[in-house]
């Protein structure tokens, strides 16, 4: 490669979208979008550009520290790229407090940014559906993201047994960890943080290191009814109504059809800021195993900025995981998997067709039809072959027989399928398939 | 404001989207991207995180040295958040050469990244429409640019009256630079920097410094078909071949019903990296008389990633201009200025009608329709205040007498309309008003 030749990659750990994944992730843009509006969910969005701070505070520590891009600039201002959504919506919220009307139902499709080491599903910068409910303490803003959560993946094409939802609560752990370990702030802490890593160690290995902070009462976790302590620790009040708002969320859920959730004691979830129900979605598929998203009830977020508290809950999901997913059960349709958004070739096949051609082209427009036009004036199987690998399924050819009579043959070029008519006819045609 | 404080600021230059801003930005982006698609465009994108080198050699010096986002990453690679797209397609065109198809219309809705002083219509960080023809030398693809460009207008709601086309030719005025004038490449970039900046000075002014560059010949750039010079530079082939090309693509524009599109030798577009016809769209309206968007012709710059040249044209479109010309013009519809992507607020009067609302807007759901629910429980007049607060338009309110008939009062609460009837009259109703 000669030294002034510039490299065609792009930066590292970042996606080229060409069309053919464009329109896969326009697809599941769209399903968010429209899922979240038809909850009477409004879209919003705020620059990626944050100041620092906005972070410092009350992100993941590891976040801020070493997975964000953070740079000095020109006005010398700390500027970071945002890493996580939830930052920006409390501040946008803080600022209007009482402009707004609640309860206030956002989204936004944000595109994040994270300094990690590129991996399969780990990008440095990713897109993720933010969404949010503002000033509903009660239960049922709990029930609704779950809902929501269940019903974007079944408009994505998957039913309920393809996935788990997994449920716990802030309030339960906090209650556990202050209540019957006696643990204060820290030792709390550090035993949430194990239990968050429990899978990547051995369950020897757990159990001794959970101990060392917690002593032998830490057996209770597993709220097993059948343990010994399960009743003794019920019995103190914070334990108990906390596990009785839970259980309360779960049997309304399942009134409500969602079969698919699970208590799950070990469920802890990264950032600091939860404070009340907290859940997560796993894909049940023996190929693709895994957490696709999650979210919780975070109430005091909004103090941060000098504001009342706040009642919030909200969950993220990002892109890469729901592609993975949607690539296992093969749910990616066909007409965005293999089919340009343009609907119709109009192939000039002389220099004095052009004009007529161009002509059809507007008035196929007009009807609503995406029209490319071809004046490349090469020959007829070279401009089919060109309308073939841009994914075109229908192709007109213009000559000067069509010129004169203003009747076209239609050619559906995937199946072979032709149908002739003048133009309102073959509008028609088009609109009917498409 | 206490230390601990967070700011509710957004970053300086940059805004944040409340949902009333982001209707309107899905309202330009949706006429933009309706357009393109219409003229058989497909869209991509890229990351906004590109290496510093992709800009060092042929953007705009200016742009590079003084107005980038650059830094250096934790990896130690120079990154710089893109101010351009066209940089990034002729990287991604280059990429992929051999395996795509030409003519190869692509467009994307990027957002770009300015160092610059906040100023009314220049931020930041702002939106962008690009569109890309690669693989077509001839006129026609020009000639599309343009009619694209003049559609876009008209599908935002303008005439053609409005606003006018301003076109000219980079080989055109490379030919009377060193033809006519006879300059070497640095006194031709010299003059042609001196014409781009010629309406911020005197005529007096320019005058003097364009006759220190181009001597007294200059007087040959008005290309005033009456002068004295005319017909000697018009002799000169270069010159003649280039100015016949440009007056084809001007008659052609007119015959396909163009009308408000004009010769300006003054045009010259900043980028470095144009060939041939260029472009300028300005907005006439005496409150709001400014450039709002062009492009042009860009054949060599696929050149630099080492791939052979290939035919290139296209056009960017800020959003910032755009907007403030459908201000001018009050071009933004009422649906989109006033009203909330949420069709209906469904309104639980007391606890036992919850579950009952919740089935109706699950039922209302599945026909396609916006619902909010509303379980607050507050006063139904202050749930009313919340939807109209909101910007939804309808209400539905439940309780005992409708859970038990299943018949439902529909109100309409900008125009105080009503309808009674059951769930699927209602669902039909709404669906035919919106």
């Amino acid at each position: 490669m000669s030294k002034s030749q510039l490299s065609i990659e792009p930066y590292k750990g970042v996606r080229d979208f060409y069309p053919e994944d464009m329109r896969v992730q326009n697809h599941i843009f769209n399903v968010w979008r429209k899922t979240l509006q038809s909850f009477g969910y409004e879209e919003y969005d705020a620059s990626i550009l944050e100041p620092t701070e906005l972070y410092t505070s009350k992100t993941s520590e590891e976040i801020v520290n070493e997975q964000t891009y953070t740079f000095i600039d020109r006005g010398d201002r700390s500027v970071t790229l945002r890493p996580e959504l939830t930052p920006t919506v409390a501040r946008m919220v803080a600022g209007r407090k009482h402009e707004l009307a609640y309860p206030l139902r956002w989204f936004s499709i944000p595109n994040l940014f994270r300094y990690e080491r590129p991996q399969k599903g780990r990008l440095r910068e990713f897109y993720q559906l933010n969404v949010d409910l503002f000033g509903d303490a009660s239960s049922n803003a709990d029930i609704e993201m779950i809902q929501i959560s269940s019903k974007l993946l079944k408009n994505f094409g998957m039913k309920e047994e393809d996935f788990e939802i997994r449920i716990s609560s802030r309030r339960l752990i906090n209650a556990v960890m202050t209540e019957w370990y006696e643990l204060d702030e820290e030792g709390s802490k550090k035993l949430q943080k194990l239990i968050d890593k429990k899978s990547k160690m051995s369950a020897e290995d757990f159990a001794v290191k959970a101990k060392e902070i917690a002593g032998d009462a830490f057996e209770f976790f597993s709220f097993d009814p059948h343990s010994e302590v399960y009743e003794e620790a019920m019995a103190l009040l914070p334990i108990r109504d906390a596990k009785e708002e839970l259980d309360g969320i779960i049997d309304d859920l399942k009134a409500r059809g969602i079969s698919n959730i699970v208590f799950d004691a070990e469920l802890i979830r990264g950032f600091d800021y939860y404070t009340g129900t907290i859940f997560e979605v796993f894909d049940k598929h023996p190929e693709n195993n895994r957490s696709l998203f999650g979210g919780g009830r975070y109430d005091k977020l909004l103090a941060l900025f000098g504001s009342d508290e706040v009642a919030a809950t909200g969950f993220g999901m990002g892109d890469a995981p729901i592609l993975e997913t949607l690539k296992t059960y093969n749910l990616i349709p066909t007409s965005v998997a293999k089919r340009s958004t343009t609907d119709v070739s109009v192939l000039a096949i002389d220099e004095e067709s052009i004009p007529h051609a161009e002509k059809l082209a507007d008035t196929l427009r007009e009807s609503g039809i995406n029209v490319a036009l071809n004046t490349s004036l090469k020959k007829i199987g070279d401009q089919i072959k060109h309308a073939e690998k841009t994914g075109i399924q229908y192709i007109i050819a213009v000559g000067e027989n069509e010129a004169k009579s203003g009747e076209y043959t239609l050619k559906n070029i995937v199946t072979g399928e032709k149908f002739d008519g003048r133009t309102e006819e073959i509008a028609g045609r088009i609109n009917s398939q498409v």
